[in-house]
């Protein structure tokens, strides 16, 4: 029988396979490039948005495994539904209702976490030029997920009360923007929070050019200090597209998020889903809502709460006690991040290695900015560590601005 | 203090919403549709792709589920990697360099199940009018994730060796395609099988211009009768983007596969992945790393084997049994599908609901025709009902066929 040529298996040149333009230009997350520094032995990282690890459910998790595999042991582990599992919805759409705003499961609609809802909403809404109305700095994980779809940027600047409006309006006639996208609570990168009336405002002018918000709300339930805000969707369920995950919640790891949209508007995500990967992981699906049955998670909610406001509270202590004073920091009332500003001037992409070799890390802030700029802040992680990791963590950065970040 | 004016929440519009031309363009899968009758009670299905859920190893999923969260409570539940966790991906490397051929870590990329690996093979390769040759008929999910990304295509016609190879080289000078797409082993949803000697020509031909080939392969190891056959990846492997999947052999609700790809290729997807879910469910990385060590895997494939060769037969006989002489069918070696032709001029798909009253189902073939037609043809899964069921279910089908479906 005819047997392969010798020469035939290195005939091939991946090289010169022709690629698609978006996927070539994609660049590699300067975050996740940056996490493995924190692998270095002896480090304290403050880079990632990590939860901390030792406050995994783990027990209950492994108690849940068992009650979904014995109690649905066919169904959590078949195909299942685009949209998601039915009991997992319902858990959903009860959960918005207490903690949000009235829905019902066809608001609904399961993620392999928020970023695949960013990639979903991408898909949907963006083409080449479409343009995106967002904060400046904004979470690096939208950009990543919007600029495969060819978007452009019109990043508009914050302060303490989050997203400045006074100009939302002029840039909706000037850009004809296909979202608004913002983190409204606690924002990564920058910990800030959206205030109320700016909510309003925000809002209203939305409605008026009806622009569809993308209201990316990871950290609204890790609340330490302050009162919580109506959320931009309970304000208009019609104009927003609010996610959610429980990454932060309960384990990242289980790649579990949702959408609460339209309807109307979750039909077409259901197929732009199948044809992304189908659904999302049967198995992990009831496991949570499993896990979160019977006020489970609420009780594991208030733990962790306790746990990163404790962190929070040591690192805006140790930063008041080691950074030089002509740099300035966020205050934020929960979430996960601090997000400080150096002298003009000074790169804190360049500082990174001098931090480095004191054995601490932090994340560069300029990957943040959609229009570039940005290079003298960065955002500080605190919940990963431990309380006494960030109090040493802080004195090592101190030594290292007090060195290289001078006026 | 300023609240919102009622009537903001209802001056929304998202009929109006701009919307992308890809997803709007999109289908909703017919088959996943179709699969929702399969669901009226008392209709015996070989609609679907389905596993035997009575077959899933969940004991010892259970087992495997425990013994993760005691050994790595914190890594299973965390952040991880876009390669995918490296425990998993070297359970890979060395399962399919014993399988199929040798590879290293860095030539497996895990994903969210196959379906993802489609997608991300379109994000990569594909552009608008990027051409694809396949076969006809051929993976209506391949076709779905190409579709987004504008993918035109070349189909060409199988025989009882598989996809024919006359014409491929011709067509290639034609199209200038970006990939050759197959589905060597039992194909979704012919069940034939490419023979030994067209793997070596499609391999020599595809190398003669550089043309990369996608190996879909996620029924390799479900052979029922005759040799396995090296694989296209085995003949080239520098040439070759191989596509595995534990969907059939385990559980597709854990939502794991692979691609195995030349190293430079999965950085590509690296970036592709963190844009699109950040990486793939952490938690059931690591429970099927622990369920398939030892041989336990093994052992669990040799069982559904057994059982799902016998269905084959059972349908095998039924088919003999029941279906009118002038339709013919495929004798699969292997995989979960007998395809059926009906005679010219019969529809499957107006058949359908005539087969529902009579409480059985099947998939029409049309849908899985990149360039239309089929419409007399059928897709059986074989996999999925019990022996009883496929016996009863053949002799609804029968009196269905030979009702409605005469010369």
């Amino acid at each position: 029988m005819k047997t392969l040529e010798a020469d035939v298996k290195k005939a091939f040149d991946w090289t010169r396979w022709a690629k698609s333009g978006p996927a070539v230009e994609l660049e590699i997350s300067i975050i996740r490039e940056m996490l493995k520094v924190s692998l270095f032995p002896g480090v304290i990282s403050f880079g990632g948005g990590l939860p901390a690890s030792e406050l995994f459910p783990t027990e209950e998790l492994a108690q849940a495994c068992l009650g979904v595999l014995k109690e649905h042991p066919a169904d959590s582990l078949q195909y299942s539904l685009s949209m998601g599992v039915p009991l997992m919805r319902e858990y959903l759409a009860a959960r918005v209702s207490r903690n949000d705003h009235p829905v019902t499961v066809d608001n609904v609609f399961v993620t392999g976490g928020s970023q695949q809802g960013l990639d979903l909403i991408g898909r949907l809404f963006l083409e080449k030029g479409s343009y995106v109305i967002m904060e400046s700095p904004t979470y690096v994980g939208a950009l990543q997920a919007f600029n495969f779809y060819g978007a452009k940027y019109c990043a508009l600047p914050m302060d303490e009360e989050g997203l400045v409006i006074d100009r939302l309006e002029e840039n909706i006639k000037k850009y004809s923007p296909r979202l608004i996208y913002v983190v409204p609570n606690f924002q990564n990168p920058s910990g800030r929070t959206l205030s109320y009336r700016r909510r309003i405002a925000l809002v209203e002018i939305a409605a008026r050019y009806n622009v569809p918000v993308v209201e990316d709300n990871p950290y609204v339930e890790l609340r330490y200090s302050g009162q919580t805000l109506p959320s931009l969707a309970s304000m208009a369920p019609d104009g927003v597209i609010q996610l959610g995950t429980f990454s932060k919640l309960i384990s990242p790891g289980l790649r579990i998020g949702w959408i609460c949209a339209p309807p109307e508007i979750n039909k077409f995500f259901e197929k732009v889903k199948q044809a992304v990967d189908l659904h999302t992981n049967t198995f992990c699906q009831y496991v949570i809502a499993e896990f979160a049955k019977d006020g489970a998670l609420d009780r594991h909610i208030e733990k962790i709460k306790q746990a990163y406001a404790h962190r929070r509270d040591v690192m805006l202590s140790a930063l008041q006690e080691n950074f030089p004073s002509h740099i300035t920091w966020t205050k934020p009332e929960g979430g996960l991040f601090i997000w400080a500003t150096l002298p003009e001037g000074v790169s804190a992409l360049k500082l990174l290695p001098e931090a480095v070799k004191e054995k601490v890390s932090y994340i560069p802030g300029g990957p943040f900015f959609a229009e570039g700029g940005g290079e003298n802040t960065m955002r500080m992680n605190f919940s990963n560590a431990s309380p006494e990791n960030i109090v040493e963590g802080m004195r090592r950065l101190g030594r290292v601005l007090h060195e290289h970040a001078k006026i």
